[in-house]
């Protein structure tokens, strides 16, 4: 949002925590790995739609940040992964998706029921990982975590209701299904910090989490699908409601509220009708106040910051906010 | 499979731990409450198709039977059918299945979706308790139970090649899917106990858990639908292969393993032709092998609680063997 010369991008961000996240795919192959010729077979297939890895470089850069004082943080940025990918196979079952990340997913791939196990699999591996390590405190944070996923995932079936589904409820679900595993990611990176930035590197994950996700809503409204990779209205054609249009409609008149009701009442709304709706919410303002709440979110992640001492990788943690309200995908 | 007069029950069992057990119900109330409306409606409808609790008497009878020592019984027991119940929730959606216990199942009641995400719900609430007890002996037993059960599941959907399947496949399938969590049960119930007496309860339960299984696949083909509440030879219809049919390839003819195939290659086979691979399977032994294999295990089952002090309790474990190659549903 901000209009630099060169956008900050994530190998930016990476690189005072380069040599320990180049080790991290590796971990994640031995706490995954399976003689069971089906798994063996979904995990391969996994490991080729390796994402970006944003939350494992969370994790170390607050292990870095807060004096590197952490000698399991591979691992642990592995089990953060593992979690998200766990969470990821489910939801792509629950959404029937066909793609993630241009690769057809687990079960459009295999079938549903191998998703569902798999899923089950996959997570039961990392707390596997994690009593390995024989300490309770990533397992206290983490299982909450997970928890508030599946929570954020029922509340998400729930935001189908343009004229019910409040700004509140929507804080509630980006909070609990995005930012509580940001929020996780930077908390079990600083286990070993003092108290005080413990708690900060967690309260700045989760307004990072929640920035992330708004951003995330606002790219489906205004993105450039050659570059987000899936056309552009995506959320209102699955009647999903999002931070812009709850921000519009009360600003809209009647005729415009029935015909936002409209869309959400055709089972398959057309590409025109989908357009006029996102100018209508534009027009109405709700594009400028969702980038005005991810904006101030961001400035909230900044001021969290000035708990730790000024690193390296402290500037690479304020560079992720950039990172993330500036990205194009 | 013997001929009592009085066959033993399950209340039989229960009681050297009655007053324990009955406290479970409450405190698994208290492990899965939400404040989210959904996630609570599913909840209570959970509560409606109450198990009989096999796991958790199981896992109390253990502590019992092996001095009594550990004061978390009730937490433990209810965590143990919680993960049970999860498992429940995501194989039902992994099946389509439509009823439980007589009930709809949250997948048919609800959706799909809400069964993926409450299974996760569930399974991840059973993880924070476990943690909040302050001990990583608990979950390393039940991450590991988990995973082994995830692996079943996997197992179970290879398991429908009938002329591939050996007998060696079908116990490690059995094994993982069914043994591994009677087996934790036991363990679980029996942490504060020594070593010997642990790892002897550990192996009862696995002993235990297969001729469960064993004794649930022979009931698909002998067991009277007005009391199993499933038609016979569901199985077959559903292309599962199990021990009987495994049996009682080998000693039939060239013409009854191409009956067999047919059979596996056919959609929906009609009720005649499952009843005359019943038959088949009958005449070539397969019954009476897999009742044969039962009754070994339940032997070893048996010898397995000798290393015990004699008491009620250890009496009680005695008979849940009875109770389990006994049912007739």
């Amino acid at each position: 949002m901000s209009s630099q010369i060169a956008p900050i991008t994530l190998a930016d961000l990476q690189r005072p925590v380069r040599g320990r996240l180049e080790r991290v795919p590796q971990e994640l192959h031995r706490i995954v790995e399976a003689d069971f010729g089906l798994i063996a077979e979904v995990n391969s297939h996994l490991f080729q739609m390796q994402g970006k890895m944003f939350r494992p470089t969370l994790l170390l850069l607050a292990d870095e940040a807060t004096g590197g004082r952490d000698q399991r943080t591979i691992t642990l940025a592995a089990v953060i992964e593992l979690i998200h990918l766990a969470t990821l196979v489910h939801d792509d079952s629950v959404d029937h998706s066909v793609l993630r990340r241009g690769m057809p997913t687990i079960n459009s791939l295999f079938s549903h029921q191998v998703s569902v196990i798999m899923g089950d699999y996959l997570y039961s591996r990392a707390v596997i990982e994690l009593v390995r390590l024989d300490d309770l405190e990533p397992l206290r944070v983490l299982s909450r975590v997970t928890n508030q996923m599946t929570v954020g995932e029922m509340r998400q079936l729930l935001a189908h209701e343009p004229l019910e589904f409040s700004e509140e409820s929507y804080d509630l679900l980006i909070q609990a299904k995005t930012a509580s595993l940001l929020s996780g990611a930077c908390e079990v990176g600083a286990l070993r910090a003092s108290p005080a930035e413990r708690s900060a590197l967690r309260r700045y994950g989760e307004a990072l989490g929640m920035a992330f996700q708004i951003v995330d809503d606002l790219l489906d409204y205004v993105g450039d699908p050659g570059v987000t990779g899936k056309p552009t209205g995506s959320d209102l054609r699955e009647h999903k409601v999002t931070l812009p249009l709850i921000a519009a409609l009360p600003r809209m008149d009647a005729a415009g509220r029935r015909q936002v009701q409209a869309l959400m009442d055709t089972p398959e709304p057309d590409d025109p009708r989908i357009g006029e709706i996102i100018g209508a919410v534009a027009e109405a303002g709700g594009l400028d106040y969702a980038r005005e709440r991810a904006l101030q979110l961001a400035q909230q992640a900044d001021g969290e910051l000035d708990a730790l001492t000024p690193s390296p990788a402290r500037d690479a943690l304020r560079a992720a906010i950039t990172y993330v309200v500036d990205r194009r995908r």
